[in-house]
């Protein structure tokens, strides 16, 4: 499927993308897509986006194994954002909650409410201990 | 209370907020707030954005009604973006749906899913008639 078809990027280059869980429709996380990001999300079946920062393509849970199954995906009424409902792997946040959106204002500050569900620092550093000797794309 | 103690500015002047629906837990808009915008929602409780096109706050629902009362505000880990959860008066969607997202793909085709609930026409030329005479900011 070429994306071209079905969204403009010529206007946006990069289109925000909210990620929701399609049991409990927890709002993930939010992540931007390029059209190579799209076209690759739509024929693996696995969420892909364009980190601003890395500016490049990243296959989400490609360190983590916590990767995003693509079950639906919506567009919204200027297309210019869609949103994507996924099942999701494990967790959403590099941090080791299930949500990136887990800290709440209260009063003037932001209080975490989410529930830590894994520790970054075993997940990654176990992840960088398997890729010895491996190659990487 | 005063958005520069809560979050930054700085690097990026506009944050995209996720409008999610917190009795069903609907996503129903993306939005993008700047510093103003964030003050005028947190002041008020009602949910302001910056406009891209129109480059100025908008009160959502100051034409049709069909404003958002902010119950909760959820930042993400990166600080750079928001997941608001609010009341919806009637619906989000200027086009006459309750969300934004009511096209989804299947195959090649973004196919209309969402279920209409007002006619934009007549919601948007009401708010017209009653204008006249009024003074507008």
């Amino acid at each position: 499927m070429r994306d071209k078809e079905i969204l403009d990027f010529e206007k946006h280059r990069l289109i925000p993308v909210i990620v929701q869980d399609i049991e409990s429709n927890e709002v993930l996380m939010l992540g931007y897509m390029n059209r190579e990001a799209l076209e690759k999300t739509l024929s693996t079946g696995k969420m892909h986006f364009f980190s601003r920062s890395r500016q490049r393509i990243w296959l989400k849970g490609e360190e983590s194994g916590h990767c995003q199954f693509l079950k639906e995906l919506y567009v919204d009424c200027d297309r210019d954002s869609l949103l994507a409902k996924v099942e999701q792997i494990k967790a959403a946040c590099h941090k080791g909650y299930r949500s990136c959106f887990y800290q709440r204002l209260e009063g003037k500050n932001w209080k975490v409410v989410g529930k830590k569900i894994f520790e970054p620092e075993q997940v990654y550093k176990k992840e960088k201990e398997e890729r010895w000797g491996e190659s990487r794309e």
